[in-house]
């Protein structure tokens, strides 16, 4: 028999939860055989939840956590006191190998917290970055790092071009994936004083496809595989990237209801649209991976609803079989010996 | 008779200079007759454009600059080496006092380093920032600092801050013009080193209207008059604002043009998209002020079209009216008396 992948699904947290949580486990359970997913919650809710649905009870498990770790919470008391959470029950799972993954719409700050204390970094890994794929015309990029380790090192950007190179290459399947740093001109003399410190580096960086700088307005273009940047920076891109595009989808939407005539025309163009906004909208390419830990960690937006839940617990699999922390133990670490 | 208020215009600036730029100064000229404009570079090509369009001849005047700076050439050098271009002919008329203002498309670095070297900064002032108008669902923003000074310092934001306010308030018209700092989440304990260490210091300034963080997302949905943040991440801002919205109405127009349905109802909603479309186009709101410097420098897109031009001359006259950088020398420099 093929083995499983397990999953641990952090069924309380995200503004759907558990609701969506639950419906997005049993889609992935339903489309393949080979996943078996813990929901952690409160067994109740969840439970509920469940019977509302069909689907293989060989698939699919509820582990109990009593609390919920609030997103208003500071992190790192969370993580310390509420040892009952099902983040820190789901984190701890990862840590004692009875989940290859967790996955997470709740606090990314006690994700990214707990995923560190708990989970662990790779050896030689100095900070785990996260990291979103963004829609672009091309298809995606992977924007590394958007998490909450600001003020970076030029050492950490030239860890996380590698990681994302790995992941772009055998996760998305992109051969010698182009990397880029984020910067405000294309010129080598341009930026600030990280970009300045890090670019040779990268430059010099055997490991990877490193193209130089990228300015911002080039990021939607898709003309890179991975965005290199600082947190700040990182999460301002995807933040914007989110907010800008819902704005405008939203201003023209009032634009076609705005007299009769864009009315029935709003009407004759809404499903070619419809398909078209689709590939720009970011819940379709599941959670972000904080990469660098023993142990894969997925974070999915907060707003996550059941298809995103569904897309990240399947992305799990592809990291798991490609053995991506192999790879970035081999190619950040030390040996797997030394461990 | 009223006083003209005089602008300097670099006519060979831009990627369509010079023909757009002596057409936007022709279209100033004709809806203002307050308004001088000195248009500098090459005579022949100048007089050339002007040749195609007919005008009050005492509104305008060829300035003949020999040079040109390109964009790519390294600015500080550019600027001292090349005395006979536009843009430093440009900006000694603004210090010589022979210009109130100096209006230019070109390379961003030489005006900016140009400005302060030539025209130099109001006493007090630690850096001049360049300041954009961004489109917003509500809107505009004034997004401060988009400039080439990156690395500022918490006092440098203060500043921004406070000018920002007094350009809102005076140029724009808003009354207590919203301050908030670009971070990486609402709570004040929030953010990078330099966000910390700002935050206290905007929300004890008594001159300005503090509102505390706000996060790239909200940006579009214009929450805040004066958004404040450090030159690198600024620029990322403007940057991916032009350069997503862009690309989503090429994939919005991509779309619509999918299946016969769907061209049909993009012929039906045209007219009402593009005027909600042109709301958020930012070229609509002319060029970015460079702040605090002792006269007026604006610069605008590199791909700016007459309309701009023309824009980003008549808000001159604002400026110049409402004596804003009199207000900036009083709310932040030392006393006049001094200087």
């Amino acid at each position: 028999m093929q083995e499983m992948i397990r999953v641990a699904v952090d069924a309380m947290g995200g503004d759907y939860a558990p609701a969506e949580m639950v419906k997005g486990a049993i889609n992935a359970v339903t489309l393949r055989q080979d996943i078996k997913v813990y929901l952690i919650g409160r067994q109740d809710a969840v439970k509920k939840e469940l019977e509302k649905h069909s689907y293989n009870g060989k698939q699919i498990e509820v582990i109990h956590a009593e609390e919920v770790i609030e997103t208003a919470e500071p992190p790192v008391m969370a993580i310390r006191k509420k040892k009952q959470s099902s983040i820190v029950v789901g984190l701890n799972m990862v840590k004692e190998k009875k989940a290859d993954a967790f996955v997470s719409a709740g606090s990314s700050g006690a994700i990214l917290v707990g995923g560190q204390v708990i989970v662990g970094r790779i050896k030689g890994v100095e900070r785990p970055p996260l990291a979103p794929l963004i829609p672009t015309e091309q298809g995606v990029s992977l924007l590394i790092d958007c998490g909450a380790n600001v003020d970076a090192r030029a050492s950490h950007l030239v860890q996380f071009a590698k990681m994302g190179s790995i992941y772009m290459e055998n996760v998305l399947g992109v051969k010698k994936p182009k990397v880029a740093i984020v910067n405000i001109g294309a010129e080598e003399e341009k930026g600030n004083a990280l970009v300045k410190e890090t670019f040779p580096l990268l430059k010099n960086c055997p490991d990877i496809n490193f193209t130089g700088s990228i300015e911002a307005r080039e990021i939607p273009h898709g003309e890179a595989d991975v965005i290199v940047c600082e947190a700040f920076t990182g999460n301002v891109i995807l933040k914007l990237y989110e907010g800008l595009s819902g704005t405008l989808v939203s201003v023209i939407k009032r634009g076609m209801l705005a007299s009769l005539r864009s009315k029935i025309g709003a009407l004759l163009v809404k499903p070619s649209l419809k398909k078209t906004l689709k590939a720009f909208d970011a819940t379709e390419y599941g959670g972000a991976p904080l990469l660098g830990l023993n142990g894969l960690v997925v974070k999915t937006h907060g707003s996550a609803k059941a298809k995103e839940v569904t897309n990240s617990i399947i992305q799990c699999v592809t990291f798991s079989e490609q053995e991506i922390n192999e790879k970035i133990r081999k190619n950040i670490g030390t040996s797997p010996m030394e461990e």
